[in-house]
């Protein structure tokens, strides 16, 4: 189940850039759990990592390690989010990344760790120490649909995707992985995900990059509004591409990149969304006429994140009360209800504050009917504006997750 | 569906209240849906009213009539929210309640309005008006059962209860209705609750009163984070009962009133969970060991509200990686996960941030099949404590919100 998921285009390699995935049988014994993406020297790194209290082991050694401007190489393993594992947990992640170090010739601090799946089990640690040596003799620059693969958990499909921009007259490749699907309501990050590029870059032109696309992409969707213990999103430039190096936040070359980086990062978030544990609609939450941008997100998640709306969603059932009801809880100060305006789609449903005289239920049904459709919610107290996208919550959300342990 | 949904018991008129119930076809022809409750002169009111923003225009004029002081009746309808439906439906709603003040003979503002139902549809003016004067006309003081009935929406039973206690040697009946059953996390108030007692008690006492009740009872609920628009509870004292005029804070007299209403009000805030949409499950989450009582109400109601969590409830699964994650994501600062700790039931499962060595996910998967049970959690971090009741998430919970326009 999943709502017009693109199918992967055709994935360019980044120069700079090799990768290998192999089975660990870490979860399954029927595909490949474990991936490595091995950066040549000189690559600038840059992540954003979950805010969560529950932080797994691996994510606070993977922020130490980008932060500390070493890193070549990325572990990552499905199946298993080494998530509420304490001291040993962290163990097994540091053990892991020694080991892959060994097999790619590097220092133990140049490997990151990235985990995901099940929370509270501890690592497999011998076999998947079996799987890094497979992947670390196998790596080569045209695995990305591969590690899209492995990095998997409940997703139906893998989702990757690839664009060519031009910075200072010098072709740039972007290539990009994501998984999702449940648990989903990143916290800064979403769980995993990876845009490489041949761009030379600073470290620190990267680091705000990566915060700025994650603003833009993962941390506007939300599936169940569950923030995982392990979302991670990381930014890698391999410097291979022969652009000028872009050191500057306002060059145009910086922003070029960017809203490249930001248009790939939206595609995978939204795939992410499509391919949502259930979802059998992709719906954008548009707000605007805020006073803030956080005050529009802050109506767009309460709508988004609606279980009322969810399921009137699910059903495409025109019930705008409820939209009226998430807008009201969403701790908006002072909000003025008579100033609130609902569209569905570009149908106006709800003109300050109630019903407008020209709605008939038939017009709200058949955009209802539709599986992409957009709420939007104008608040009338100002000039911001902000949107998510999110999905709806089916039997099957239900389903999935009351019969499988993730 | 309901969860150990106790039967109503014996329910006692309580001395200076008349009330009566009938039925105005408003949604289902065959039920009561209006109910008009009248207090004696010389009854102190207090309520405590929703915080939606997009709050129902009788909510407001409840609001403002309760706290004028002069509030000798209230006028209840289900079937129909009259949210969402502006100037006109504040016009209807002062209609209505002329209509019931001219049946009883008292002011206009004397009488206070409550609806419950669909939102952002107008009310049916005329049915309402005559339903009221029949009301009017079948007033006595032991129709509490009816008038429970009366007023539901999709409970699947009528919540009411009966108490009596001794303030200063004399007997003082409270009895309370309530109704949820979905949009159900009250802020400051539930859907729709009334509790009236016979014993006199100053209005400024009640009104601190109303709010310690609420917040013990009513505002420690969640079925589904959906906050209605429409969400009141009102405290009625008679006078009646003969005891000495309650008129501080600090007597006995107030004190043991308010623990005595406090117990009705969580036995009824709990039927509302126990008969909560979907419920298969009551839960009780229990945090404590937190810096405040506030970040104790934060992680228990992210634990509670969290779909993840909801659906492992469901499952009967004890899959506690999730209450991890629910509270990694509760926003708390400067978490130590190595300080936390989560039982079920007496049974401890994390400690310390990870799998409790003696755990078996056997032990855990018993106290899962049970259909109450507790979630408890220590943060390690302070002497605050707090906990809220609620439901799980099952398909009935979609069959239900997604089948029918509520």
């Amino acid at each position: 189940m999943s709502v017009n998921l693109p199918p992967m285009g055709e994935l360019y390699p980044v120069p700079g850039v090799r990768l290998a995935s192999c089975g660990a049988a870490i979860k399954s014994a029927d595909r490949d759990d474990v991936a490595l993406l091995v950066f040549t020297p000189g690559t600038a790194l840059a992540g954003v990592f979950t805010q969560s209290g529950f932080r797994a082991p691996p994510v606070d050694l993977a922020e130490q390690r980008i932060a500390a401007g070493k890193v070549r190489a990325l572990l990552i393993n499905s199946g298993n989010a080494n998530a509420a594992t304490g001291i040993e947990g962290l163990e097994d992640a540091q053990h892991l990344c020694a080991q892959a170090a060994s097999a790619l010739g590097l220092e133990d601090e140049a490997v990151a760790p990235f985990s995901t799946g099940v929370i509270g089990e501890r690592l497999p640690v011998e076999k998947i120490a079996g799987a890094i040596d497979t992947c670390a003799g196998q790596l080569d620059p045209d695995s990305w649909a591969a590690v899209a693969g492995a990095i998997m958990t409940t997703d139906t499909a893998p989702k990757a995707l690839s664009e060519v921009v031009e910075i200072d007259g010098v072709q740039v490749t972007i290539t990009g992985i994501a998984k999702g699907s449940g648990m989903i309501k990143p916290d800064m990050a979403t769980m995993l995900a990876y845009l490489c590029c041949d761009a030379a870059v600073t470290a620190s032109c990267l680091q705000q990059m990566v915060r700025a696309v994650a603003d833009a992409s993962f941390n506007r969707i939300t599936i169940d509004g569950d923030t995982s213990t392990n979302d991670s999103f990381v930014l890698a430039a391999t410097g291979v591409a022969g652009n000028v190096l872009v050191d500057d936040v306002c060059s145009p070359a910086y922003q070029i990149l960017q809203e490249s980086l930001v248009r790939v990062a939206q595609l995978l978030a939204q795939s992410v969304v499509r391919d949502g544990e259930g979802a059998t609609k992709f719906v954008t939450v548009a707000v605007s006429g805020g006073a803030s941008e956080a005050e529009c997100l802050q109506v767009a998640y309460t709508v988004a994140e609606s279980p009322l709306v969810k399921t009137a969603l699910f059903a495409s059932d025109p019930n705008w009360g409820r939209f009226c009801m998430a807008i009201g809880r969403a701790g908006l100060v002072d909000l003025d209800q008579s100033r609130v305006s609902v569209f569905l789609d570009k149908l106006c449903i709800v003109q300050q504050g109630r019903q407008h005289p020209d709605y008939q239920e038939a017009d709200g049904a058949s955009v209802m009917a539709n599986d992409e459709l957009t709420i939007r919610i104008e608040l009338g107290r100002g000039e911001a504006c902000a949107e998510v996208w999110t999905s709806d919550l089916s039997y099957e959300y239900v389903r999935i997750n009351a019969e499988y342990r993730t």
